[in-house]
């Protein structure tokens, strides 16, 4: 879609859009990072609930729903190519991630032999499989790997 | 490696190789067609297993671990790109793991809801995973995901 369009449809000038966002790169890094950003406050949010290991599932099912249906926001999970910002909001999740993990682990609801790095491989698993899941079957590759994450190993 | 020197380390001489095998796409054709062929046939072996879920399982453990080092055997499961006889061997074993997966349903020891082009997305997503985990840290996608699957869900 060309940038006069997406001002067009934003209801402002094309002037505005193009000052603003040089290129439609820039207003794509523009758009990612405002969602890292609004992902990394929900995950910060929920570090203080009641039942880490609910809170910690939740938050995986906003972030791979997101990441679904998003293929730049799944690239920009790991800070790469968004600008300094992005990057910025990126390690701002990573870190929030992170300590949803380490309550819901010292909780004992998920199991504890699992490092953020490790999480971070296993989502981008999850969203290649959602991708690859038949019309009408989304979700399930998600709730398997769900599953695995809150079953303690033998 | 030029097909000389894969005939030297073979000790067979360059022109029988050069005879059976044209190109080097054939020969990989060939190698990943061979092994699709030797993994059908492993399935088929422990269909008839006394623990069904186990030998569900042990396959899914063989078959990752094999496609985890192996690109082209990886991207050869669903069939395509390999000829006619890499997809017949495909889609043997293709055959032979629907049977082992609803060996285990039947069994009741693997979620019963799962359909064999769901199993194909989640073991591609698992094999994803593994390329991203950590040095070091290879099996905890795919330990992650047995438990998931081996989970019933609620």
């Amino acid at each position: 879609m060309p940038l006069d369009v997406i001002a067009q449809r934003a209801g402002v000038g094309a002037g505005t859009v193009h000052r603003h966002f040089p290129t439609k790169e820039s207003l794509i890094a523009a758009v990612v990072t405002s969602r890292l950003a609004r992902l990394a406050e929900r995950a910060e949010g929920l570090a203080g609930a009641a039942d880490p290991a609910a809170a910690f599932v939740a938050f995986i099912r906003e972030l791979t729903a997101e990441a679904r249906h998003n293929v730049a926001l799944a690239g920009a999970l790991g800070g790469a190519g968004i600008g300094a910002d992005g990057a910025a909001a990126a390690a701002a999740l990573a870190a929030a991630l992170g300590l949803l993990l380490a309550r819901a682990q010292h909780g004992g609801g998920v199991r504890p032999d699992l490092t953020v790095p490790d999480l971070h491989a296993i989502l981008a698993g999850v969203i290649a499989m959602e991708r690859g899941l038949p019309a009408g079957r989304q979700g399930i590759g998600l709730d398997v790997v769900i599953d695995g994450l809150t079953t303690h190993p033998a």
